[in-house]
């Protein structure tokens, strides 16, 4: 039979907080696109989340979410700095070119998926001419694609030399839960100068829902005329925004992305093949040729090689001791 | 306290069908993207709804879904050709011209939403000038946005005139459901030349989902890239298709728009402000002032005025006899 | 003999002093994408005639020109308010949605061209929902498409009430030549709050070229990244720029087009059909059924029915008053 | 005094054989938007040259005839394989992706901006996924960005493998006219299977002006449409045009390149600093450290770095063997 456990932290389904939420927002009726009070309430769980004042609305994609975080930040003749592995760059098919109208993307190297900052002042200092599109925003990842945490020191440099030159900052956080359970403090993004923040609900364990904070309060103007024209802004809003309300007000939003760092880490510990990355979070990356990964798949273990060569395996709120003891058991059978 | 009932059809919750089959997809790991097992179930109660063979998508919004389909089906430079009260017209922030690069929309007129042959007709006919976005598709909503049902012959002779000019046609079928439970016979569609057509669920009582069906077969090619370019494919795919098996597997998604229907005829009937369109689905138009909607909105009732300066009336598969007597008796009250 | 003298007035050729000045540009070499001293020179020239301090740039197309000034000031989820029969709404194919992404455009009625003051203000006042693109600029047309010269006072009263609600000001100058030779006043126009103005070159009797002045500075940051992108920086920039100096710096400018308005005066003086606008600059519009249009044009006179239902004739630098005599004679035989 | 000689082929003005045209071609009235006879003559000596019956258009930006062919042959959600330095994926601000919102763009390595067919091959045999933008067009440039020439085996090779793929070609010949110059058959490319062919005026030797050629006549429905749209169908098409009846029928276009060729090989022939590219054509690429470009600059000769670091000297028609040994005098002084 097949397995996906481990083929990405979004094959598994939603955890009981995100549907027990979902479930009990489905009474009576509600006014639309967002303004019943099941989103409202979600909406200040976040603020809490992050101890910040900031406009917050749900969308059904992280790639539209931060595709047009991408287009809110940068016009089309400009571009968005970003790790050259970032999902944008790599995964996401050009969204954030197609939401802005061709905007740029400068992909810069950098150890484990984290944006090296000597890399990011080079591209920051380049002339700024009428034949390039020179950079108006910079994008972190957080957990980064590699599943790398970023300190609050490393981000605090990236972002005061985005900011010394003018450019806004996104953060992508489809697994900012990973993050902060592997001990980042959410509460200093607020300071650091991001703009636009996408806190990642489907890979934290809901259905499918993305949070969009708009922490600079001048993007807000006419935010939602921009979503519902993206096709963001769903008429029975409370469907996306009801289970943040139980991931967030019991704690299952980091707890149980604590569990899928546990998990990794579990996973590491006993992994045959050598790592290709730090694990910091949920993600476990390895070195392995193509032989072994076709006897890994012959067993019925779907992950992926990803776009530095290294196969991937992710873990979730969902996966299990006894999953990880017989991927490992698999993987101690195909050295 | 406020009563959103009849504010429009999604102001309702999901239906129970939908929200059990949500609840059963939940379990175990799934591939992503839509290429789980759920979703294949899903697409294939589509088919057999439609008795025709054919690509079918689930995605999150229906406003995205229009653009799409217009995107998909017009070049920048040329026009979808529509109802000029149609959704895509007035209601959904320009998105075709996002998604289509600024795609030109031609606003048709005829009575209750239905196009006007004769002003079809004369779209069509109009020189083919470079100063001028030409037609290339036609797109027609049933029902209709002021809650009229196209006869079959009716859609035919406009489907056959766009066919006849070389146009492609899209279908808006938000309350298909509701023209179904009316009487039309959906498995005419595929017969018709409709190329791309977008089913409500949302509306018909899913939490949120629309199915996108490519009936004609040549526009699958790289759909899916589209789609994620898009913001519209989501990872855990399964929950937007899970909805659609339950209520179509059941039967409920034209029995609760009968419903709805039923409960639109029973206000009509009660009704003491002049109809202002027939009603033939699941909606009420009304001739109302300012003063008496006033009123009405003091009651506690939310009800908007529409394009054509009609207050309208919506019923879902949540509207119950109790609430439609309480409306009618505030009604009476502000004549 | 086909006669195209009155079909428009860029069928007319290039005038003697436009061409003197490109022939003499074509001296050595020059660096490029209009850094060279014949740009610089014209664009000191161009300040000179509206005595203002503004960025100036020549671009090919006025369409171009129009499009971009538009994307420039109204994002795509916002609306351009423009007259209803402005050259952005009819005769340029959509371009301002296409360079800006789906912007909208919200077309105003008004006598000749001018827009109705009080049709400004309802627009202005619509609620500012989502679901629709709101304002966010004025695109003012002078003259007007039908040959209409707004005062001082009239356009001081559209931009004030447009400044007042936020919105940014366009200025369509494709016949400003032909405004200003009929006594408007030029230099008023940076104390009127227009942002961006497109300064007619063409029609004007240059062989292509427009100048796109950027009266509000804000606006200037990376604007010639965006003309780049745009395909609106041609690298021999001097050559666009080069007519202008000899227009400009000898009158001709003003002065050709005071010749074209009088050719119109002269020719709506002898005009056997009844006049649909005011003759104000450099074009006639009269009304004339299709058998007489038909009867002209079989005398080898081209000229255009225009969008409100009247034919028109145009007047330019090169119209002679021997061709208004004959064309006069050719109407009085078909009457 | 500054000396731009070398710093472009487009730093030239025009040569007398097109101003001598582009003169000629103002007289009297003429129909507008490319409808004239002097453009439909034009045309013909382009389809002359090619021996290929063919629409052509005329633009006045090679930028926006580049980024339209692209938007012509590729969707916003597939890609464009280019070589990583053409002038497409470098120069051009990303106007391929805002003409084709948001297209793609796969750069390949090769020799003096030749694509390597085992690059090409490699591109054309990934995957094609849905989170990607899978290629749909190939680009070519020729001569190339290093000033290298194609041979018409080594294109076959290329526009072959690009045909197996189901992929449609572009080529940009903004400097076409130095590879014919240079050997390059030009006849050939009809049967080569390039649908889009772009050929340069402006640095063959026109004031502004490149020929946009459909060799796939299923390209022309509505691309005028596509060209008003995009700001490329001015109305004195004439001006664009005029030019290329000169060029053509004296046969300058090809002997002006030669002349151009001819002095980047004598150039080249006293060239102290290593040559960096073979030298095929009109330029000149060497290896030349900081100090010593600062030390030419700092002589007034401005010339750029490039892409791949090394320094570029370009040939014009306008090259006087005068200036040659002017430059290359300073050249030694600087060593």
């Amino acid at each position: 039979m097949a397995r996906y456990d481990f083929a990405s932290d979004n094959t598994a389904g939603a955890a009981p907080e995100a549907l027990a939420s979902l479930v009990e927002a489905n009474t009576g009726f509600a006014s639309s696109y967002g303004s019943d009070t099941v989103t409202a309430t979600a909406a200040q769980a976040v603020r809490t989340l992050l101890d910040a004042d900031a406009e917050v609305r749900f969308v059904a994609s992280g790639t539209a979410a931060n595709a047009i975080a991408c287009a809110t930040l940068c016009r089309p003749f400009e571009a968005v700095v970003a790790h050259v592995h970032a999902h944008i760059c790599t995964e996401e098919t050009g969204a954030p070119g197609f939401f802005g109208q061709g905007l740029g993307l400068i992909g810069l190297p950098g150890l484990a998926g984290r944006i090296d900052p000597a890399a990011l002042n080079a591209a920051l200092t380049q002339p700024d001419v009428a034949h390039r599109q020179s950079p108006a925003a910079l994008s972190l990842t957080q957990t980064t694609e590699y599943g790398a945490v970023y300190t609050g020191e490393a981000l605090t440099q990236l972002t005061d030399a985005a900011k010394a030159f003018g450019l806004s900052v996104h953060l992508d956080g489809a697994r900012l839960a990973n993050a902060v359970a592997a001990g980042f403090d959410i509460k200093t993004l607020k300071g650091l100068g991001v703009g636009l923040l996408v806190i990642g609900g489907t890979k934290a364990g809901m259905p499918l829902s993305e949070a969009v904070v708009l922490l600079d309060p001048q993007l807000s103007r006419r935010f939602d005329a921009r979503l519902k024209q993206s096709g963001q802004l769903p008429s029975k809003g409370r469907f996306l925004a009801a289970p943040w309300i139980g991931m967030l007000e019991t704690g299952a939003w980091t707890a149980r992305a604590a569990h899928a760092n546990a998990m990794a880490k579990a996973l590491a510990a006993t992994m045959p093949f050598p790592l290709a990355h730090p694990v910091e979070a949920n993600a476990v990356f390895v070195t392995m040729d193509d032989a072994a990964l076709a006897r890994l798949q012959a067993k019925g273990w779907f992950v992926y090689r990803f776009t530095d060569g290294s196969v991937r395996f992710m873990c979730s709120w969902a996966t299990t001791p006894e999953a990880v003891e017989e991927l490992a058991e698999a993987l101690r059978g195909i050295v």
